[in-house]
């Protein structure tokens, strides 16, 4: 499960394979082919085989799409790859532009004549974005065709990899929490409520999250890919390949669903459509394939109701989330003792960070991934904020320097994901003033007390106060939601500028404001809290909600300016240190690492 | 100008009303109908000639709407009026439900067969409004019907009073700061860009503002009723009776507008239509009747223009608001040395604190108007956040209590909105301590700076977050848009949960946090503030606002719990008040209240 450190690869057949792509949208009479990073799931990690975007460009960014036309290409890309992108696409044959400044809709009235004919694989776009760009062409009367067959698999042919088909593992009821039977009948209960008579499921994470299974079938989400149908009465039938269900987990289905293979998915729902059943669909996340299967007089447009109840964390999982944050805590301790060690001699770059860092995860025998591709930069590869280190951009870290590193871990009982930055050496003053405003925004969301409803755009401004004051800010959100043994960015709730969702008790976030500055350094401090009731102080009038801190890790002591903190800024470090040596001490062997650790947490 | 203090009438008339409402709506095969509070320009203030909600049910409020069946009748309200509505409407006749949790469609669907007809004034509601209505009752398959003629108007019949009449008056040049051409020239530049042929105003505060005109037709707001086409070239076509324009305003209008009579609105907006011109309407704040006679082909949608260009004040509305302020806050000065010397001994009512503040406010000589019905509360009645006093709750101002007074004036010069809350006799350390707290708040946003393209959604939690650390919060926004001469409630930006506005230089709101103890007391803290450019500290990065603060009187240093506040906080009010003393000190006059000023604005 390391990490790949090759450069991405891209460039080389670019020509080759828009030439035949080309060639297919024409035998298919298209004027223009859309081709998306996302899969049928809408993941944020997809398979090889689903990697079309990447095949075709080579840009391995996480979200982007490439519209092509006869004659013109242009990938579409937001900004955090707006720098990367040009280093891995032939720029020749793509434009790029950045989203959602520059539209796909008005590239594609740029190019096209009135009356042109837009292709596009209908499995791999939401009805909403179908919507919305069928309605932006509309002025120029271009034309959305979903395609029969995807001229893009066609080109891409025999050289694309094999579906993966990775065994599904069940996951016990003792992590889980709640029985698959259990959650199935509340999920039923709340469909009869809604008077909806089904309910189709595409997210990967919500099929796993509502059976209790997992699987591998994409890098560090332990998910398997697969559809299902949720009838209002009855078993679920989950379309999946039949060879990815062993006995075990074949015995663990066999009482809540029914196993069809993916290919009849189609099919069962144009027999939903012909029996003229009310069936629940999530126009954000769902393909367009399935609205269209449906149709419109019996599509009951909802958000996918597994989303909000596994963001509530059950008292298992909770209990589990803590576990796992100890056993990560340690690891990361003996990996910043290491860190510190050995850093300032300059013998240590990014990728031995990455490696160090996993080993030291593993070493628990219970790490079942990596949550994440780690963020390794240092110097100026830490104001990449998503960096993501290679052969050729690795680095030493260099005395004199800030070191950034975002990493998390799949434990069968909870996901991690922790950022800490460094100072290799002697810090500047102003790295440290900057460190110190980064981190009195994140106490300010770790402290903060705040009434139930509220949302966490209503948050996110205390994370940013100091440094507004400074006239610095931020380009990102401060915080996601992370799954139980599933996707460590998991909805609906963040903390953010668009952050519209109510926070509710047992809900785990992120807390991860920063600090960039291009070409020198980057700062981000990450823990993941818990959203519980807060403790209404006396007099106190409205029903409150706080945050527990899960994870435990010292923060640089050396990076903080003790005057710009105030008592209680002070006081919550030297509660979390003390919290930190309390917990991870004892899981501590080593004398240089109790001794790192006892000096890391001592009262500032 | 004083204000009027008669209980709400209502309720004796209501039966026979309801009744006349009835058979008017019978003769026009009406189910039911509605009545807003709302009149053709949807404004805050209304004409008594459009007070139908009041005359139909006794409800005085400045939002609301009733619905009336053959047998039943129901007046929603919101939030702010649930307490008030029982006590004006005869509830015999009308059920009171409260909005948005509860719903006009629901009621009509509970109350009305498939297929009834619901009748409304087109007049009276906004296209987005009957939009939403009407996708809301079609499961019903009710029939939405915009009345010829209104039944309610026919029922209220001759005793309705006449139509204002009140003569517009031209705002100079020297106040208004720009001339009405360049901002009809600027307007037209605008609608040019958008390639729109026209756009129909229908908001009074947007005509008066374009064409540099004020009026008198509703209380408290220094606007003339009218409705404007503005055509992308040539005049405006201002649709006014002629009666209200003397010479001066002719003169003064002649090079901008064209004058018709209001009956010919409808008119010109068909023949609009049928020259197939591109008109703009704003569906949130235009009648149905507008954009029913522009129809559907040549509508096109987008925001009334001047709201936005409104609220960025120019720099003579700015000097002028600075003047108006330094006026205003010698006026509350003197007011509240009156208050002190007086109020402690129980001889001052409400009604006589209200009468007193506006003596001080007319003795400049310069006083228009107030900018609304002022807010005088004193113990329990200051926990009512829309409280106005009447002959019937009138109190004491009670020692031991806190008095809450929110009032403002109208000048030629700027629109004023000042809040203070003022211990009676010996206040309680909890009265203090949450006084401190709502006081923390108000510094929190007098001193934020946040970068460009902030909304007011992204400083609202900071004027909450001492209150929400004890446990307490308070329902209403933090601060509005305020206008030059015109509204004291203006969009389009505004500071609470739902300010989704980016915040621009030039623009004025209020900072007015508050904390409510029902049935015990109030405390609201008041300022305008100016939105200006930050200044970008030293190595700050972004380009950066912040606010200046325009009202210039002093906080009530009995309140604040010295403790409570860091030295930072400490030191800006006592800049503040040292900034009072500065600037209202040359204006007063006689001893005592100098001295009363000095004590007031002291070091802390």
């Amino acid at each position: 499960m390391f990490q790949d450190f090759d450069a991405p690869a891209g460039g080389a057949d670019t020509a080759a394979n828009v030439k035949a792509l080309r060639a297919a949208m024409a035998a298919r009479g298209m004027d223009a082919f859309l081709v998306p990073r996302a899969d049928e799931h809408q993941g944020e990690y997809v398979p090889p085989s689903a990697e079309r975007l990447k095949w075709l460009t080579g840009f391995s960014g996480s979200a982007g799409i490439a519209a092509v036309t006869k004659r013109a290409a242009c990938l579409f890309v937001d900004g955090r790859y707006t720098l990367q992108a040009p280093f891995q696409v032939d720029t020749s044959i793509f434009t790029i532009r950045q989203t959602p400044e520059q539209k796909v809709s008005d590239w594609l009235i740029e190019q096209l004549p009135a009356g042109a004919t837009v292709g596009f694989d209908p499995w791999l776009h939401t009805a909403a974005e179908i919507e919305r760009l069928g309605t932006a062409v509309k002025k120029r009367d271009l034309k959305l065709k979903p395609a029969g067959s995807s001229p893009l698999d066609r080109a891409w042919g025999k050289a694309r990899p094999p579906v993966p088909k990775r065994s599904v593992i069940v996951h016990p009821l003792k992590l889980a929490g709640v029985a698959a039977d259990q959650k199935l009948s509340d999920l039923q209960k709340l469909l009869k409520d809604e008077e909806q008579d089904a309910v189709v499921l595409t997210l990967p994470d919500s099929i796993c999250w509502l059976l209790n299974i997992r699987g591998s079938d994409v890098a560090h989400n332990p998910v398997t890919l697969a559809f299902a149908i949720v009838p209002v009465k009855g078993k679920v039938e989950l379309f999946i390949d039949a060879a990815k269900v062993g006995p075990e987990a074949a015995t663990h289905l066999a009482s809540v669903a029914r196993l069809l293979a993916p290919k009849e998915l189609t099919a069962r729902l144009k027999s939903l459509r012909n029996a003229k059943r009310k069936v629940r669909v999530d126009q954000e996340t769902a393909a367009f394939a399935i609205t269209r299967a449906l149709g419109r007089s019996c599509l009951s447009v909802g958000r996918d109701p597994c989303v909000a109840a596994k963001a509530r964390k059950n008292v298992a999982e909770i209990k589990g989330a803590r576990a796992a944050h100890i056993r990560d805590g340690a690891a990361m301790v003996r990996y910043l003792a290491w860190l510190d060690a050995n850093a300032a001699s300059g013998r240590v770059d990014e990728i031995e960070a990455v490696r160090q860092l996993e080993t030291f995860r593993r070493a628990s025998n219970l790490l079942r991934d990596i949550s994440f591709d780690t963020i390794s930069g240092s110097g100026p590869n830490g104001a990449i904020v998503h960096y993501r280190v290679t052969q050729a951009s690795n680095r030493q870290l260099g005395s004199g320097e800030l070191f950034l590193i975002d990493s998390g871990a799949q434990y069968a009982d909870g996901t991690t994901d922790v950022t800490r930055t460094v100072a290799i050496g002697q810090p500047s003053l102003e790295m440290r003033q900057r460190y110190t405003a980064v981190l009195k925004g994140h106490i300010a969301i770790s402290t903060a007390r705040f009434p139930a409803g509220s949302r966490g755009i209503d948050l996110d401004p205390f994370a940013r106060h100091a440094l507004w004051q400074m006239g610095l800010d931020y380009d990102h959100g401060t915080g996601h939601g992370v799954g139980s043994y599933l996707s460590v960015h998991e909805g609906p709730a963040g903390i953010s500028k668009r952050a519209m969702v109510a926070l509710e008790p047992s809900m785990i976030l992120s807390n991860e404001p920063g600090y960039y500055k291009t070409g020198a350094y980057g700062i981000r401090i990450e823990n993941l809290v818990l959203v519980e009731p807060g403790r209404v102080p006396a007099g106190g009038e409205r029903s409150m909600l706080s945050f527990e801190t899960l994870t435990l890790v010292p923060y640089d002591r050396r990076l903080i300016v003790l005057d710009m903190l105030s008592p209680a800024e002070r006081a919550w470090i030297d509660a979390y240190h003390a919290r930190v040596a309390a917990e991870i001490g004892p899981r501590i062997d080593d004398a240089p690492t109790r001794a790192w650790l006892k000096a890391a947490t001592a009262s500032l």
